[in-house]
């Protein structure tokens, strides 16, 4: 059997905002495999929207370049910081399928933990380094997984984290939750929607913050199964 | 009803290589909607893989930044001409959803024709500006179409076109291959995936080149369903 890696993403709004401060994408390596960057810029609206987005365009623009992830991160944060000169701050997470050494790796500054599956354990790992953007020669944490059937990553914004905080709700249960989804039939974006729609629902249906979760797994296949497919839904406006 | 935007990517490397020339990227726009980016290198392997890479690199840089998607094939042109000294050639489609003009736009240079569904009319659009790298000036050939239900493009590499032809067999008929399966219940890619099935069979199971097809519609939607999503599989090695 060979392997091959599943990305699911799923992505929603604060409430009646039309623009969100969370943004994903996702690029092929130079070495081979794809990495997703994930990045939620401070506040919301149109002036994290832009930050996010300038942040996403430097961390893939390195990616693309063949620069390691955690010099990208260090990178990302370097440009902030001179520009904004530490009053902006964002998070980033960075989940790379490094097929060239044949990896998973993990690169994440801000504060929200990863859910990371190994088929016979759930670990939720806290974040270690904080946000990018305020203090200088801030260092991402980098994490690495040789791939291997069953293994899974999770990686949430902050407004997952904190859904239901503002009705004085229990947070989400991060590791039970992606434990359960992880056991069930759905394919990776059926279970980053299923996630993200348990999220919502701790915020009354109206998200308090914007929302982004992406995980990415791997899945046993047929080693002549070669096609590769993307599929993408953008909702109208 | 709204509107969303729907892509949907199949993608197959030439049989019994590891590499494939054609690269296709996604990225958001920062004004809002998508662009995808689909670039084949000259010739297979390794050399045509770093091609495409680098090529597709350079363009989602520009479009993260803002640059209009006639400019980002001209400066993607440039860069090749100036690099490889007119030794190299590519061919490059950018198909974007331009959410902030509510525009459907299809910048291309190179080879193969694009289809276009207008719900009620199908179109093969041969391609007007040749490929990039190899004369001062190329300019890319620039559609818009407005955003109306039931639009779809179509974007195919080389290996799609000439698919049969080393066994003498017709090409594939896109322009009615295309338009059954818009008229068919199946999701983008699922189209995407069942016109690459047709265009490998054509070859015999065996591509002779490498393989790329995108496709990207409009849909009606409820106003409410504000989730974004993606997906995207990667067969293993």
């Amino acid at each position: 059997m060979g392997h091959s890696i599943e990305l699911g993403i799923a992505k929603v709004n604060k409430y009646a905002s039309r623009e969100s401060g969370d943004t994903a994408e996702v690029v092929e390596r130079p070495g081979g495999g794809i990495s997703v960057v994930v990045v939620d810029g401070q506040g919301s609206g149109a002036a994290a929207k832009a930050l996010s987005l300038m942040l996403t365009a430097k961390a893939i623009t390195l990616l693309k370049e063949g620069v390691r992830d955690g010099a990208v991160a260090r990178a990302v944060h370097d440009t902030l910081l001179a520009y904004r000169g530490g009053k902006v701050s964002a998070s980033i997470d960075i989940v790379s399928a490094d097929l060239k050494h044949n990896n998973l790796v993990l690169t994440r500054n801000g504060t929200s933990p990863v859910i990371v599956h190994s088929g016979t354990q759930t670990s939720a790992i806290p974040a270690g380094e904080g946000p990018i953007g305020i203090y200088p020669f801030t260092r991402p944490s980098v994490l690495r997984f040789p791939i291997e059937s069953a293994l899974q990553i999770w990686v949430v914004t902050d407004g997952v984290v904190t859904a239901g905080r503002k009705w004085g709700a229990p947070s989400v249960d991060l590791e039970s939750e992606t434990a359960k989804l992880v056991d069930s039939d759905l394919d990776a974006r059926a279970q980053a929607q299923s996630l993200l729609k348990i999220a919502i629902e701790a915020d009354r249906g109206r998200p308090s913050d914007d929302m982004c979760i992406a995980t990415l797994r791997v899945v046993e296949c047929e080693p002549d199964t070669s096609m590769r497919t993307l599929h993408m839904i953008i909702p109208g406006s």
